[in-house]
């Protein structure tokens, strides 16, 4: 194998490609990036199984053949070097040879037939979506994917596509979040995505108008930047039918400012971080809020100005989880949809109807 | 107590004397900032015994006090305060109200009386230098202090002013780093000041032209920078003699240009890190300097051009050392001084003399 190649677009694809590696795999090759020289093209792929990064960049060359060399000292020494030419070539002795002006550096490389294979997927049937749009419908749902491992298919967000129409969503048994948007596609498909995967894709995809395409299979997901390729795993088993948690009847309706609220929300949460309760009380009347939280370390008392419609109400959440929604929200006017002390919360957008967030209070006993 | 200020105002107080609060102590009250609200002023202190904090803003006191206040909570509920005018007054039950607006938060203090004195110190006999200047001059030693506690004397830098002099020495039995500039003051001063303490001054300090003033006691140095001021016990012990450590003659001298050479450096020690050795060789002849690394990671080579006078060497370094040295100096043209591959390599600037660089080679076998 021997080709040249500019400096930065191979340090720019290394650095894509490494965002799969996790370093935790059991594999010693998988702590290695595979490199394809064929057809004036070098393919770099990093792996951890479940999820793969393929990236091709042009470059020249001179013989063709595959290598899988470490990941990080590979991606260190490309970085490091001056922004000019680069000439990589295998040397005897399982080596490769990098020469860049009068740098020179020899690294050992191992055969390419040791790298798993990476799932073939044929695309032909493909749904598109601007960037910009799947990267913010991630980032409005990704929080509330469960941690821990107690139920696995939690800890991804389901993609749904229906009738025209995407949705995602998380949920972990505590809250729920749902971001929609309409797209330009009548199949049916219901998969669910490792939110791991969806957090390395949320870095790779970028803030513009340009189309990603996404294929399903039964098995894995394809999304597809034109020069990169990212390929997951599903998860496998039944996500939890959540359009009946959803509840569409409320006795109150709250209008919040959202920056207002959060900033309250966030100093009150400071007196509730005792005791890992991080319990925050509501009392809605009078189209006032007032937000308390008292623990050891002291007590809070803050006062927002709402407009409500319904009768008063006392409720109490964990701070933490009012937060994580009114941080990802976008719109300035939010609404709150409450029903009892002991009934979820729904929390909408005011104008654009592309979320619907749900957090259950928590009992607590009145002093 | 009793004051009203400008929230911006306390937040950047809080934030400068937080820096003296490490929370390794075993007294909890050091966990707290002292707040002294007297003649209109308020006063803050952070402390860790060892290094002491205290800051002043122009405040509006209605009822002179003093108390402290848990320094984490305290500063994390100031800063998500709106930027407003704050209230804070003690209530019953040892605590203190804090009234922003429609913000209301009541924590609980402890009695002034509990936390340690801080030195009072005697600013009859001090030296001024430009904040800018001692800065850099702590950024071009500190690195080269000791971090174990072996000799508890090498994790400090001393100060030695002599003849209108202020030489800021570090040295760990590795390497030796001298900065000198010129002063006006013709006392004769000799002082080790902890690691630590020039760590935090050198973040408080701006790089200007505004002088800082600095008092020394047999115990202790002050650094005052008006409204700051900051107290810290002196290492006690013996410094090592540096200057007989400094050879004044060589066999070999070299001009390198600095970027380059980091760079060079910077790359072959990427493959000397296996084993933790960081081993490069130097290999000096014929207006050539080439640097090699070798170990189970692989090899590098890097070439640079030089002017040299005197006899060819090989020699052998900690990469670490070196990089360390290069990436503090500021001139591009950079001298190393050389005498034999077992003897200590000295580096300084080509055009200003205010910093000389030692470090010790490392003995290898020729292949």
């Amino acid at each position: 194998m021997k080709f040249i190649c500019e400096k930065n677009k191979l340090q720019e694809a290394i650095f894509t490609a490494q965002k799969a590696i996790t370093g935790k795999s059991t594999m010693s090759i998988l702590e290695g990036i595979l490199l394809i020289a064929k057809d004036n093209e070098l393919t770099l792929i990093g792996s951890d199984i479940d999820l793969s990064i393929e990236t091709k960049i042009k470059v020249d060359v001179i013989e063709e053949g595959s290598i899988v060399v470490d990941s990080k000292l590979f991606g260190e020494l490309i970085k490091k070097l001056p922004p000019f030419e680069v000439q990589i070539s295998t040397i005897p002795n399982n080596s490769i040879e990098l020469i860049c002006q009068k740098s020179k550096a020899v690294l050992k490389y191992k055969n390419s037939d040791e790298f798993p294979m990476i799932p073939k997927i044929n695309e032909n049937i493909i749904f598109s979506i601007p960037q910009r749009v799947l990267k913010s419908m991630i980032k409005g749902t990704i929080f509330a994917t469960a941690q821990d491992e107690i139920r696995p298919i939690l800890t991804g967000v389901k993609f749904e596509i229906n009738n025209n129409k995407l949705n995602l969503v998380a949920l972990d048994g505590l809250r729920l979040a749902l971001r929609s948007e309409n797209i330009d596609n009548d199949n049916t498909i219901n998969a669910v995505i490792p939110g791991k995967t969806l957090n390395e894709v949320s870095k790779i995809i970028e803030d513009s108008d340009d189309k990603i395409n996404i294929t399903f299979t039964p098995n894995h997901i394809l999304f597809n930047l034109g020069n990169t390729k990212i390929i997951s795993r599903l998860l496998e088993g039944e996500f939890i039918n959540y359009n009946s948690i959803i509840p569409d009847e409320y006795n109150l309706k709250v209008i919040v400012k959202r920056n207002e609220f959060l900033d309250c929300l966030e100093r009150a949460s400071l007196m509730a971080k005792d005791g890992n309760t991080n319990l925050v009380k509501l009392d809605i009347k009078d189209d006032i809020m007032v937000i308390t939280s008292d623990s050891q370390l002291g007590k809070a008392r803050e006062e927002v100005n709402i407009i409500m419609q319904g009768e008063p109400l006392k409720i109490a959440f964990n701070a933490r989880f009012l937060i994580d929604v009114f941080k990802v929200m976008e719109e300035e006017e939010i609404i709150l949809e409450l029903t009892s002390n002991v009934s979820p919360c729904i929390i909408k957008n005011k104008d654009k109807n592309n979320c619907t967030y749900l957090v259950l209070p928590v009992r607590f006993i009145e002093n």
